[in-house]
């Protein structure tokens, strides 16, 4: 927003007119400038700048600038960063460098680095941060505000306390910091707590369910326990929103038929562009022969009537158009629990009749523009024009009841299966839905026109 | 999660066992029960546990509630309600209850959730609360932080504090509940405020911008000010993660090409579904009719060359694919302002050779397969197959960069005159993509097989 007002060279000059902007906006005029340069311009800031820079999650650099700085300065830099983002630096900064960098760490921060990396991607455990603050839950209001001011510095956030059993540390509930100030300072911390049990994530968790968890609870911060039910880790709301920006990104390539892409779309290699598009546009290009292998069944029917071939590319977009609908709103339905895997049937006994209803609009404004174009003398279908509208219409509610049917029930395979239902693209749907739709509109064809023109 | 845990029934007959549940929880609960029986619950609640789950976002029933409630018992609830969700109930309850409901609230709440009624919807002026903490900016950090603990118990955050100037009331800074914490108590507020100015969105921005605020700089809060300068109100993280779920849920229904239902899948009436499917559905089919067009044209062509009808289904979806994955990738990349308007023409340059390559792919492997079919003995395309599988190939060269090309530009083109990129559904696309695809398939072999078989 404010990137223009920003003049990189006079910042390296001056490192303190840096204050004056907020970190995000800095980042965002990096990202725009070449790799050399931010090297150069994060090589020459005071140390607490180039943290906050290299902590920011958008710099799109940071993994490089790791690379390019000497090996001292970066270790430097990662132990006064946050430790879940140093983590998932480690993860994209390809051996031996990665290896030289974490040896440069201090044993500590190693140790936490490490535990992190074990996670899965995208789970919980890999995006949580280690710097919270819990106290044990037998303290006052006012020994906790004190225990506060000490680390405030240290935590990502101080606005959820976590409170541990005394004994054996497992977290016991969580206490907001609204709540603290306007408690008596001598009360009890635990007596200032929900009465309900804490909400807490498992490490393995995906991380679009912990997003959800946030969202659903308005918290600040949801924290990630082990199977003993003591806290190794928070993910925090900010956390949160740039996982669920990223898994929309996600979700959005998929459902237009791609892999997704991490990297923003200027700074995609042309061969990545190449290979995460082709993979599946080559897969889908295999399964849509299948509607030439179909066609070549029908050579004969189609010899005999040419003008069947007319509404082809009409009658099988429709199946497609109505299955991507369908698609979209299962695989949303199902990424809100609005309904679940369970629900199939349900949601099956709700296609039927809108496919047949969607359907037999489509067939009727098929039948009349047959019709129309007859009857105007635009184009001469033939003797059986009343026989072939019919066969348009019929097919349109077949087809379009298909497309309905199987686009929503392709969220519900694919999740069942184990995989994402936002796999489910558009262009999955359609190369589905066209194979079948080619032998329902040359079955309708017989069933009508046989004898006639067939 | 926890839902199965809560007996509705118990709870009814003694509320105070509520507190073991949170809040997003009974209302999960609800969600799922009918309309008769969330009033009745709601009815019987103590008034501090209405007004909470009314707060919900989530609540589904809320408006129903509101108008099959008593309307004095609204009105009650209402009162002590955030104004920003009663202003979101107001706006879907028709008329004459909603003046009847609005005429029983006292003067100043009537005044302010007037004020938020007047704001578009989705705009950042209809989604923020007006309850938000502000302190003149000559304060000292001991009077600011005896103010929170008056009046923290009506305010939706106190995490963030806006400090106005003492003479204007202008916003001049916002200082962080941590940052009070960890201050000196006799330090001048402002002396704990960043360097840099405040972040602030306008009344009329869009609440997609203002989440963007939040994600970017890491807000719990975007003050909302007006013209002069002064707040009106704020945006909540917990608001804007609830405003981005529904975008997204909003984009995916788009992408599927229909319209956007706000209801929950299996809460929609069969009529409502019907027309938010079948509009786009009939518009998309109008559109297809062009390839009937565009085909009866070439029917000569087809007549005496059959064989080329096979593989009109085959090229004309694998423009439609590349298509929908260029027109996603860039509405992705334009949601989060990677790309901007002004860079149409660099992505058309990078989407020609990425075309032309996805292209040339799918072209080969077209001509293999023609080859091994008519080798093989599988199907027989006639003495000029090598000419023909030419055709298939070059077709899909130019159908695939076209469709790279056009569907890259579509989401230019609509944010260009002020739709939503995301109006580029993977069916609308494709719908344009088929129409040109026949043409371009028509001409190839009209120029390979002149003469030959055409």
């Amino acid at each position: 927003m404010k990137q223009d007002t920003i003049d990189a060279a006079a910042i390296s000059a001056a490192p303190h007119t840096l204050s004056s902007h907020h970190v995000a906006d800095i980042v965002e005029l990096l990202n725009h400038k070449g790799l050399e340069e931010a090297v150069q311009f994060i090589d020459r800031l005071p140390d607490d700048w180039a943290v906050e820079i290299m902590d920011q999650p958008d710099f799109v650099w940071a993994c490089e600038v790791m690379e390019e700085l000497p090996a001292e300065k970066s270790a430097h830099l990662m132990e006064h960063m946050s430790s879940d983002r140093v983590a998932d630096l480690l993860r994209w900064i390809p051996e031996p460098k990665r290896t030289e960098l974490k040896d440069l760490l201090k044993p500590d921060t190693r140790t936490g680095i490490d535990r992190l990396l074990t996670y899965p991607h995208n789970s919980a455990g890999s995006i949580m941060t280690t710097e919270f603050v819990s106290v044990p839950a037998d303290w006052t209001v006012e020994q906790t505000l004190t225990y506060l001011r000490e680390v405030e510095a240290s935590r990502e956030t101080i606005y959820a306390i976590f409170l541990l059993d005394p004994g054996s540390k497992r977290l016991v509930n969580v206490v907001k910091l609204r709540a603290l100030i306007i408690a008596d300072p001598k009360a009890s911390i635990l007596s200032i707590a929900p009465t309900y049990a804490p909400i807490t994530a498992n490490a393995l968790a995906d991380r679009e369910d912990v997003a959800r968890m946030i969202a659903k609870y308005d918290l600040l911060a949801v924290p990630v326990v082990d199977t003993t039910g003591h806290i190794i880790g928070i993910c925090t709301f900010d956390d949160m929103i740039d996982a669920m920006i990223d898994e929309q990104t996600e979700d959005v390539q998929r459902m237009g038929g791609m892999e997704h892409i991490h990297e923003p779309y200027m700074q995609i290699g042309f061969m990545e562009m190449i290979k995460k598009r082709g993979g599946w546009l080559c897969v889908l290009f295999l399964s849509e022969m299948l509607t030439t292998s179909a066609m070549q069944v029908f050579s004969d029917e189609l010899e005999k009537a040419i003008v069947l071939a007319l509404f082809i590319p009409l009658v099988m977009s429709s199946g497609g158009n109505s299955g991507s609908q369908a698609t979209s709103l299962i695989i949303r339905a199902l990424a809100l629990q609005q309904v679940r895997l369970r629900d199939w049937f349900k949601v099956a006994m709700r296609e039927l009749p809108t496919g047949i209803v969607l359907g037999a609009i489509l067939g009727v404004i098929g039948i009349v523009r047959i019709a129309l174009w007859q009857e105007l003398g635009i184009f001469d279908y033939g003797e059986h024009w009343v026989l072939l509208s019919i066969t348009i219409g019929v097919a349109l509610i077949g087809i379009v009841t298909f497309g309905s049917l199987s686009g929503s029930m392709l969220p519900f395979i694919l999740k069942r299966l184990g995989f994402d239902p936002a796999t489910a693209s558009a262009p999955f749907v359609a190369t589905l839905v066209d194979v079948t739709g080619i032998v329902i509109y040359f079955s309708v064809a017989w069933l009508f026109l046989h004898g006639t023109i067939l």
